[in-house]
């Protein structure tokens, strides 16, 4: 009666967001200060109050909310290229950069751009789950790469050997979802060597898309390579939902790297996609108070202190996990092979986690620490009992 | 290199928005003062002064920015929900509205979850160009069934006669976008009647997508008949973008009739393509004020001095034309047979105009006229001039 394909995928849904809906419930029976939900990637800060001030000062200003040209606000796309060639020394300018309501509509107008039916999109797993979606609705084929496991840095002779003539492009995620992972600077340049020499030996170019929401959430000094500075044929999805706390805005920019082949091309292919997957324009309010806080991020110090003080717990009660330098998830292993009902006893323990297999990577499971400190030290005895089960 | 479908599109553009560009290197020639553009149907009120109130106010509730499942804010849809009953009887409840990142997203998403390749999908010419992408995105069939010429009413046994076993929907759109065209309520009875038996004959539904921004742009006491009442397996598309004047913002939902044979599966697929075409959630900041403003209205009584001024402009000139009682455009006919040539040889008067050709329904030509009283009265020697040209 339907479309045949979404009703059939229907059950399947987000890993993330069954867990999410699974949290609520919980919360509802045994009151939410007893469910301990590291579920969601929901930023707990608020927004700087300089964004929330400059909110309300553009809101009143005439002529904001009005329609303006697809790829975004002239003076917008000024600003991020200036910003992007400060943070990167690629010579970025206004034509490269298009404003898109969020990454997700970011990475779909990508894919819609780039893919032709058949075209093959490696992912480094452990991934997003919802790449499956923005690759699929295109025509494209996920190809899953595991990345080392424990420190979950890239393979990159195993990407080598996933490349064939049909890969279109790689999607990198860096701090990742849901590791932490920052992927070093090495491991990037050596993945570059490859990627060029399998672009000249097929003849056709291997597009970086870098899915970068968590870019400025970082810790321990790290500082995320460069993307657009490293590869020629880059894609930079960028996104104020974490920097600036305001996810459930959907505004983000997206850059395309001026020294891609028809790079004009692609960004008029983008602005189309964007105009004619209904996307429009990204809103226009957003645009403009994000344009004022390129170098802004919100609670990066809370983070810091709720991913030591989880990775203590998670130490202590007995898991074995990776310090991630990046995001704000902890990626343990499960103490069990089946990490799907490893998270199934988790939830005798209102404890809301997810498993591992939701992002392409079996036996680990994921933790948002997004969540208060109370939340955090209060789940301790719950981790403990979980632990024992086992 | 890239997607070939997207870059073989990338020439067939939008008619509406080449226009715009067209208009935008005029003004640059010649000031914007001297340039008379009726390309664009971009609000020019400012949202009312309670809307730019509430959204400062809402700017800064905590919690605001979050993420909310994807459907929208619970509260949110309640609001609509008991809105959408009192405007229409029907007795919707939150669990038939999903809120959208604008009336484009909402007929995407429509489109994503209903159909399937090789179904079609009537339109009602002239229509909206960009229907095409949102239904050819999905591997739908356009199939275009004229309006009556010059009333652009339905032309009920035209639809009668064109559909069969492959149809999925009719889109729907009154006011129509460029006729202004309200569709009356003895016309869309009896199209009800034609397809309660098209669906007893071929034994599946059709959809009516009612696409409704302008839903509140009528004049001359004149109301539109609520399609929710009228048809049962109705998904009515509404929208922010014209009624409170911020088309930039991308604010709008959908109600699913909850007469419609397994509503709840339609919801449910609509909440799935929301999530991942990429859209997510619809704006939260913009959820929150568009449901305290569901029932007005910016700029009306402008919109209908401006609509008299150029209709007498018009007449007086010696064009042939309508006056229709709703949105904010006028469609006259064509002094020659060939619009995109009487729309080319206008720019040399300085006068922007979109070509019917554009929206399937040559001979015509549209006039947005959201632009000022100055503009219009203005543009009068040029009316009368490009109309002595032929």
């Amino acid at each position: 009666m339907f479309s045949e394909r979404i009703v059939g995928s229907l059950a399947g849904g987000s890993a993330i967001r069954a867990m999410f809906e699974q949290g609520n419930i919980l919360k509802k029976k045994y009151g939410a200060e007893n469910v301990y939900d590291f579920a969601l990637g929901n930023p707990d800060p608020e927004p700087p109050v300089s964004v929330i001030n400059d909110l309300k000062k553009y809101a009143g200003e005439p002529g904001i909310h009005k329609y303006m040209a697809n790829a975004g606000y002239p003076d917008v796309r000024e600003k991020i290229a200036a910003y992007m060639k400060k943070e990167t020394g690629v010579e970025f300018t206004g034509n490269n950069i298009i404003m898109v309501t969020g990454a997700a509509a970011g990475l779909s107008i990508t894919m819609c751009s780039i893919l032709n039916p058949g075209d093959e999109v490696i992912v480094i797993a452990p991934f997003f789950g919802e790449y499956k979606g923005y690759v699929g609705n295109f025509g494209g084929k996920i190809v899953r790469v595991p990345s080392i496991p424990g420190t979950f840095q890239l393979d990159v002779p195993a990407i080598e050997k996933a490349i064939n003539a049909k890969t279109k492009a790689i999607i990198l995620n860096s701090p990742n979802n849901p590791s932490g992972a920052v992927y070093t600077e090495e491991s990037l340049k050596a993945l570059n060597v490859v990627l060029e020499e399998a672009e000249k030996k097929n003849g056709n170019a291997i597009y970086v898309v870098s899915d970068e929401p968590y870019v400025k959430i970082v810790y321990d000094g790290v500082k995320v390579p460069a993307i657009s500075a490293i590869f020629k044929n880059s894609i930079v999805v960028n996104s104020f939902s974490k920097s600036l706390a305001l996810p459930g805005e959907r505004i983000d920019y997206v850059a395309v790297n001026p020294a891609i082949e028809e790079a004009d091309v692609l960004m008029d292919a983008l602005i189309f996609c964007n105009r004619t997957l209904g996307f429009v324009n990204a809103p226009g309010l957003f645009q403009k108070v994000a344009a004022e806080h390129l170098d802004d991020v919100a609670g990066l110090d809370a983070y810091k202190e709720r991913r030591d003080a989880l990775y203590e717990i998670l130490i202590e009660t007995g898991y074995e996990c990776e310090k991630p330098q990046g995001a704000f998830y902890l990626f343990p292993k499960a103490p069990i092979e089946n990490d799907v009902e490893f998270c199934n006893r988790a939830i005798n323990h209102r404890l809301v986690l997810v498993s591992g297999t939701g992002f392409g990577y079996p036996g680990y499971f994921r933790l948002a620490y997004c969540v208060s400190m109370e939340t955090i030290k209060n789940s301790k005895e719950s981790f403990a009992a979980l632990r024992k089960e086992f």
